[in-house]
């Protein structure tokens, strides 16, 4: 599983329940909101995206999984999560991001693991095709402007990817990329030296699970096709055995409501790869007071979980 | 044992070494540094004092405790205590001060018992004798005007004690109180409604131990009798069946360094309840290199527990 932020968090803690060995590679491109206080103040390594797969893959209490999810309200800690103050004060202790990862790891009892892509500082930077530069996730997450075309996306400096990521890509059965923010989570693990490589050469059969909703300004129009061959660039060819696609479509009172962010990305490939399945998740009566939240419109984990299985199991039997 | 602060936890980390059920009840009048902020700014009682009192009776792995007593450097975070943050965290997310510190007991793997003297939320104020109010711990801790004499010192409001806190005195076979902080850390305790009653009603043996240093501008001058005198006008009583005091003398080089903060505790009470025994800390080579620090002159644990156990052992047979 290869991502950062929360679509990838939905799918590791789905597939938890079943008997895999699951290994999480996360993007280290993260400098928005708590994490990117801590990277500026700290200089410790962006906590956010691994924090959130570990708690995907936890196995322990729903208090500690609370815990780790906690925001503090006011004053100078207004905003911060716990679970990025305890990995990072674990990055000063132990000496070394890696280390606090494996160390959180075993404080929450984790099913699996999760690996940094790179333990170098990178931060995520866009050449749009007006030249104007976008400096951090952050404002490239912000802009509206992506989807009149960009020159260029990289990480600063061009960081090495970790060893250990490297190793699982190689000796992984499945690799999944996806779901989650296209340019903001997923691409920036194809920037790391490396890593593109590695998914070229891996026998794994490899599951591409493409995001529900496109962002606007950002994917604005993508269907199917577009996601495949843009990340294809990315890694030099197009090396996905399947494809899995949402077919339900939302509520209409939630399209009103989203019709801002971004519109459902349209299935349009005809290619045997193409899994079809209705991937939706439900609305909780919690989610629909609050409709002006962002992400209401969301994977199910049980029903991905259960289409990635299939695919296990097929290609097993 | 009943108290708060530094000089407790010492106390607590020898004892834990022996086969005794240990509670600590820990005074709630803290508001210094990154404890006050958490209170003015979270709402969230003081963890300071429940902390160092945690880690002194912890078994968990000496990363964990680094981790507990790790202090953030920069930005807002700055000179937060993480294990603070834990405490904080943990009392929003149970709602409650007291699960919190079962809690964090548990991620510790605690021997004994920590428990808040009170659960309310009170301020320590002292009325010196030209009539200056000080408010709060911290402004005690630093006031060089309370030798010239106090009117009074109180909690606002008057708390009613933690019932927890009045079972564990009632139930006690022995019952230590302090070392620590006299005005700050050991009598706050005993200004929270219910505590000296179940003192003067307990049938524990009781034991005082005694400051090694008076505090200049506190209890500048205060020899053994003096100490004693005080804790028992609070208490109602002198309800003291063992009073532990120290017998051998810092170095020279140390009380030059320490004639700005105090001098050394005379030993003048002519009493068969006195134990007299040597109790003082040896400096390591990191604490020499750093002698401007305070707190250089301490009990040795591992002695001051010797001590203790003889009183345990004299009682028991």
């Amino acid at each position: 599983m290869i991502g950062g932020g929360t679509g990838n968090s939905a799918v590791l803690r789905a597939l938890k329940n079943y008997p895999l060995e699951l290994s999480a590679i996360v993007s280290m491109a993260d400098d928005g909101g708590s994490t990117g206080i801590l990277r500026d103040e700290l200089g410790a390594l962006p906590p956010g995206d691994v924090r959130q797969c570990l708690v995907a893959l936890s196995n322990s209490s729903s208090l500690m999984r609370s815990l780790i999810n906690y925001r503090f309200e006011n004053g100078g800690l207004g905003g911060h999560s716990f679970g990025n103050l305890l990995l990072s004060a674990l990055e000063k202790v132990t000496g070394s991001f890696e280390k606090a990862v494996e160390e959180m790891g075993r404080i929450l009892f984790i099913k699996g693991k999760v690996i940094p892509v790179t333990t170098h500082q990178v931060r995520l930077k866009m050449i749009l095709a007006d030249r104007t530069i976008l400096e951090g996730e952050k404002e490239i997450y912000l802009s509206q402007e992506i989807d009149k075309g960009y020159r260029d996306i990289y990480l600063e400096p061009y960081p090495k990817a970790h060893p250990h990521a490297i190793e699982e890509i190689e000796k992984a059965d499945y690799i999944i990329l996806g779901p989650g923010g296209f340019y903001t989570s997923l691409i920036p693990n194809l920037l790391v030296e490396g890593v593109s490589e590695a998914l070229l050469e891996s026998k794994a059969e490899k599951i591409f699970v493409v995001n529900l909703m496109n962002r606007k300004g950002q994917t604005t129009g993508y269907k199917v096709s577009h996601y495949v061959k843009e990340i294809s660039k990315f890694i030099g060819k197009d090396i996905f055995d399947h494809i899995l696609t949402n077919t339900q479509s939302p509520p209409v009172e939630l399209l009103h409501v989203y019709a801002e962010e971004g519109e459902v990305v349209e299935s349009d490939l005809d290619d045997p790869r193409v899994l079809r399945a209705p991937l939706l998740g439900e609305l909780n009566e919690g989610a629909k007071k609050d409709l002006m939240k962002r992400n209401l419109i969301r994977h199910d984990p049980d029903k991905l979980a259960e289409e990635l299985m299939k695919i296990v199991h097929c290609v097993r039997s």
